[in-house]
């Protein structure tokens, strides 16, 4: 028998999950929620039914996994505990800050409800958040570094759309090729962020729009582009269509340290990601995540987990001794 | 109150445990146990006994866990079953082949004593095959490719010091550089043993020998150099010590896969390890399981585990929130 799983919310995130499932025999697409009217919601699995979020709690009993697919600003606050009582649930909460307090309220909401809830998995946190963490117990006497991209910033895409005279736009992060080497080559270098990163803009102009102007807020905005080394460039609409449509992402994660009697010895971990599309990889994480889920549930564990918490062995569908006999 | 840890076996490996132990505040080194003449042996920490291996007995209740140090091919094989009986164990068995059953026999041991017995703990098998499994939970739909090097193989040092008219050998494993780039590129290679790796030998003869055919012999050795691209430097003794005494190594473990309704997204994940000292890192490996059996011990649970079975925020002196608050 598949584990069932249901989708609440189909945005890119929700459809990367959608695909994933079809990736993974034993797992199967129960039902996909939505907040707008499910006859306007047409998604890619044959035979499965789009429900109003409104009718959630028919469904309990009939999911397994929920994977929670809303954003962490507002939605994930609210809906993973509300729905960690009724339902095994996965999040990708990824408000580093707020990590602490989303953890206690899932945690109290799915033991309540008998449940299991994994908060804050794909790759960062999730993947990323794993390595660091193997990567410091190995090695105390060490450094972390961790650079973002080649990829695209949605927060930052959309900070530069909300400027006057701008009609659309896609900003790229991109880690400084000199400062990683000189990471990896173990000269435990102190970089500012302007040394770590530098940001790409491909920006389309609204008719009639100050080039000059518009190039000048963006460099100059707080927080988002002033404590960096920013590029413009101005294309057309089409340009960007073509050759800016995809949401590639991706990064590095690395450790270094020193082991021996007088820390003679350097070491370098290193994990990196290269991906083609980031929400269909955040979702490939997740979705290894919700086999977790059904299995710890069945063991008839409940609370909240993290990546931490989470034998890696419950994320594969093959049982201990083909993992053993295979991958070991 | 600290970990007591005991170390079974003095070399390369036993004398990493030390020095890691030594980095890590919650542990401490008990006792080191050795088959020589404990007289014979002498240890860098002040104030722990070296004790004969007959003696082992003695020290159960006063080891929390016992890290064994020796070879797969004989010791391991009899020593962990022996020992788990004891003492909660940690060991690094490589023979990749003999895991199913090295496993079977450690976990009724081990049940048999109470204990945990971890096993095939270091980089690989270790945290190479971790990374295996993730990925491949992740990504079902890819393809695997692991690089070894460059670093030293024992083994093939070994074999070439062997051959008549050789006094001493160092051997490097070196990944091509051409063959990762293509598999980074998500080219998914079919790659033969001789596309993947070279092999460099440093050489040094014994007085008279004839070098043509020293250098003959190697390149020709079936299953070591047969398959493989080999280059042959002969070097004196003096060069052999000061160019190439340490032990270092490394490697890559990288999946791409695809996602997407029709597969249409291409994804990298990759791990990488840059070693200066092989058996000091395998040492700081083992060291974090070696704190995971502990706490495992301490809930009561027993047999044996691989590092798919183990939680990773075992292996960390951290708690849980510490953890989620500054790495998640």
């Amino acid at each position: 028998m598949s584990i069932r799983i249901g989708i609440m919310g189909y945005g890119n995130l929700g459809r990367g999950i959608e695909c994933a499932i079809k990736q993974n025999d034993d797992l199967e697409l129960a039902a996909v929620f939505t907040r707008r009217d499910p006859s306007t919601v047409s998604i890619l699995t044959e035979g499965v039914s789009v429900c109003s979020v409104n009718d959630v709690e028919n469904w309990k009993g009939k999911i397994d996994v929920m994977i929670l697919c809303g954003g962490s600003a507002t939605d994930l606050p609210e809906q993973t505990p509300k729905f960690a009582k009724l339902f095994n649930v996965v999040d990708s909460f990824d408000t580093h800050a707020r990590i602490p307090e989303h953890f206690a309220n899932v945690d109290a909401a799915a033991k309540e409800g008998g449940n299991i809830g994994i908060i804050s998995v794909g790759w960062d946190p999730g993947m990323f958040s794993l390595n660091r963490m193997y990567a410091n117990a190995i090695l105390p006497d060490g450094k972390d570094y961790t650079f973002w991209g080649k990829g695209v910033s949605q927060g930052h895409s959309d900070a530069i759309r909300r400027i006057e005279g701008v009609k659309n736009a896609k900003q790229y992060t991109i880690p400084v090729d000199s400062a990683l080497e000189a990471v990896r080559a173990g000269k435990n270098p102190e970089l500012t962020t302007r040394e770590k990163h530098t940001r790409e803009c491909f920006v389309v102009l609204e008719e009639g729009a100050d080039a000059a102007k518009v190039e000048e807020e963006i460099k100059t905005m707080p927080n988002y582009f002033a404590d960096y080394d920013t590029t413009v460039h101005f294309i057309s609409e089409e340009e960007l269509l073509r050759d800016h449509s995809g949401i590639p992402h991706g990064g590095f994660v690395i450790r270094t340290g020193k082991t021996g009697w007088n820390g003679e010895n350097n070491h370098v971990i290193e994990y990196s990601l290269k991906l083609d599309s980031n929400p269909e990889f955040t979702s490939s994480v997740i979705v290894a995540y919700a086999r977790a889920a059904y299995k710890l549930s069945q063991e008839g564990q409940s609370g909240c987990k993290t990546v931490f918490d989470i034998a890696p062995a419950y994320l594969s569908a093959k049982d201990g001794a083909e993992l053993r006999k295979n991958l070991l």
